[in-house]
């Protein structure tokens, strides 16, 4: 297996989508081969027309889209533990999918582009600047504004997820699975590249992050390659 | 089995979580005798401390809270359809219960709080304006301000169940569960109680709504006792 990952200055590894499928092919006890992409310089990806990551290759099969490779290893890989365990959890794990890439990553973002620049390789800033001041509209210098705003409006986005977190160990229940490994990966994009407090010490989330970082003997913690 | 639940004006049915717990039980196939409870006078919950419903009693149990109904409900005739397949689907649906009562009810509440006065009984329009007035800080008529933007708030709000409902029929996946009652539950308590357009005719969520309406022979366009 080999997988096309975002790679950032000095090999940190900041994607929140590459993030998803790393702590999927732990969980399901795969490895893969690591391959680097950039954001300016896609060749590594000319096998195939999606040029986002990761993309993964397994033998002659290729799988875009990080949904969309967490529902092949639990189809190809039946055999070891499930990611989402069954139809109803897979459906609704597609919730909590779109739900952090709108609501969570979309309030997350303006806090943290600035700092992502810093994290880019040097070749991708150029490339990263441009294409995210596009997107925002102004200099990535003032996308954030008022920070203290923004944190707020992250911490009441997390709602769902904090009353849920009070209740049970994970998202996903007793143990952790996929819909966890989704929201991990937004905050591991945050904590690599931000040293902002996203969260209150006391706060749920806080302690569920920590569950998540030390699955698979601290994956979570290995920031770089 | 008996089911407190909240009876409106002639009958009418309009509490949303009463909604989760009747759908829930049809998809059990089980029945339960209806016992009327108002806002004001709550004699009929003497037997418990808990004075909100939905209160099910079955045999010598009481379990009071729709969220407890429905997992008291797979436990107890677990040779039923499942509401929530197994530990991961039942802790997904929990996180689907706090984005509804957080998210999208709170969304709602103010789009139609001062339309609910019309449907609640007559002995309980005295009690519902002072406990909402309190609530808002203000005149029910003077909840909403300007419809339009509440509305385009709660239809952004949708937009991780719209984007799921795009991609499959249910958001607990092939086939309705516990997780589609509770978002169900609110548009319920929005249309019996208002004429408020929630949502454009094109939307995912208003077919997904009819796809629930058509239930178990079309039990939730049944609006009154």
């Amino acid at each position: 297996m080999i997988l096309y990952e975002l790679d950032g200055r000095d090999g940190r590894r900041f994607s929140p989508y590459c993030w998803r499928t790393d702590m999927a092919l732990r969980h399901k006890g795969l490895e893969a081969e690591h391959v680097a992409v950039g954001f300016a310089d896609k060749s590594n990806l000319d096998f195939t027309d999606y040029k986002k990551v990761p993309v993964l290759r397994d033998g002659d099969q290729t799988i875009t889209d990080s949904w969309n490779i967490a529902v092949y290893l639990d189809e190809a890989y039946a055999d070891r533990p499930a990611l989402m365990a069954g139809p109803e959890a897979r459906g609704l794990a597609r919730f909590v999918n779109h739900w952090a890439d709108t609501v969570i990553n979309a309030a997350l973002a303006p806090i943290i582009v600035a700092d992502i620049l810093d994290d880019v390789a040097e070749c991708d800033s150029d490339h990263f600047r441009t294409t995210r001041e596009s997107r925002f509209g102004c200099r990535l210098e003032d996308v954030c504004g008022d920070l203290e705003q923004r944190i707020d409006t992250f911490r009441k986005a997390l709602t769902p997820a904090r009353l849920t977190l009070s209740e049970q160990p994970f998202l996903s229940g007793g143990q952790a699975g996929y819909a966890d490994y989704i929201l991990f990966g937004s905050f591991q994009w945050a904590s690599i590249t931000s040293d902002v407090a996203l969260l209150e010490s006391e706060d749920p989330v806080s302690a569920w992050r920590e569950r998540l970082s030390d699955l698979f003997g601290g994956y979570g913690r290995k920031t770089g390659r």
